[in-house]
């Protein structure tokens, strides 16, 4: 398969059609089990193909996990996230995450699977760091605020809360049928108000 | 670092022993990752020395999830799994379970990352499935004797509350001091009577 042969019109990819195929491969693979040879193959395109687009993998890595970041911390932009009692918030955040988890499966994986290896993974990892941040300031107000029950740690209930949303990528097949709204449904039910039935 | 000189009396590995290394280095490296000559290396041993113990780096590998299989399913063996309203009987479940996880981290960590790409591996799943069959069976049961809210689906619920005891892996450090029944009595709070604090 000469470049020659892509450069003529095969179907050729852009920058994100070469990314969704990368990040399925590194989450095959593993980022570090991935080469550039190996890539390449995939796509059926040469190496100087790609590094028409990316400086190379960890660029590929750089542009795949900050997808997921971006539209993490995109919810925790939002209006119903920065206004209005801190329970509220909090709920909207777990909602939202769940829903950026489903529709960007394959770069959330990719994100929660970094180990900081490498520059871009550490930055990633602190980047998730800070999101988490949020999250457990978050709790903590709503404990302030008295909506919150006093007696869970606040950094340990914002990891399993989170533990909760981010299983989501061990489990989830969108072929299933599974609507993202009805898995958030399910988390925010639980986590909020527990599996336990009110009193009879 | 001849046999012989091991032979003789260095620090030897009993099987136990060549277990914890061998799963802690599957867990670094990943089990494809991992040659016998990287174990042997990181034990200091001959690959001959470690054949003296197993057959080969897969019953390395049944050895170390069936470890955190075979303390799971103790777990529902115990009589206050077997006995009583269902909704007991779960959340002792999920109760002992933090505790086998945080026991067993480096067992039930490889556990979890296995991805079914041999025999061994996908026995493991297959295990993994009975098991999370039986927390699944539980829910549904809790539901009929109408002490778990019937809004949410069984196989879903037992995703969830599971997804937040296996996030276990992802953050806990048994250095850090924080013990295990603490990690229980939050993951069952939250899970069993949710975050929201009751009506003022």
């Amino acid at each position: 398969m000469a470049e020659r042969t892509n450069r003529r019109g095969r179907p050729g990819y852009d920058l994100d059609g070469l990314l969704d195929v990368a990040v399925q491969v590194f989450n095959e693979r593993g980022y570090d089990g991935t080469s550039m040879e190996v890539l390449a193959g995939r796509l059926g395109i040469t190496k100087s193909a790609i590094y028409y687009h990316v400086s190379g993998k960890d660029e590929l890595l750089r542009l795949g996990v900050n997808r997921a970041l971006d539209a993490l911390f995109a919810v925790v932009d939002e209006p119903a996230a920065t206004t209005g009692p801190a329970i509220d918030r909090l709920e909207h955040v777990v909602r939202r995450s769940v829903q950026v988890l489903v529709d960007e499966l394959p770069f959330v994986t990719l994100l929660l699977r970094v180990r900081g290896n490498t520059r871009v993974e550490r930055q990633a990892l602190s980047r998730r760091r800070e999101f988490d941040q949020v999250v457990s300031d978050l709790v903590k107000e709503a404990e302030r605020e008295g909506s919150i029950r006093p007696d869970v740690d606040p950094a340990l209930t914002s990891r399993l809360l989170f533990g909760m949303v981010n299983s989501i990528i061990e489990w989830y097949r969108p072929a299933r049928g599974l609507r993202a709204e009805h898995v958030a449904e399910a988390v925010t039910k639980i986590a909020f108000d527990g599996l336990r039935s009110g009193p009879a």
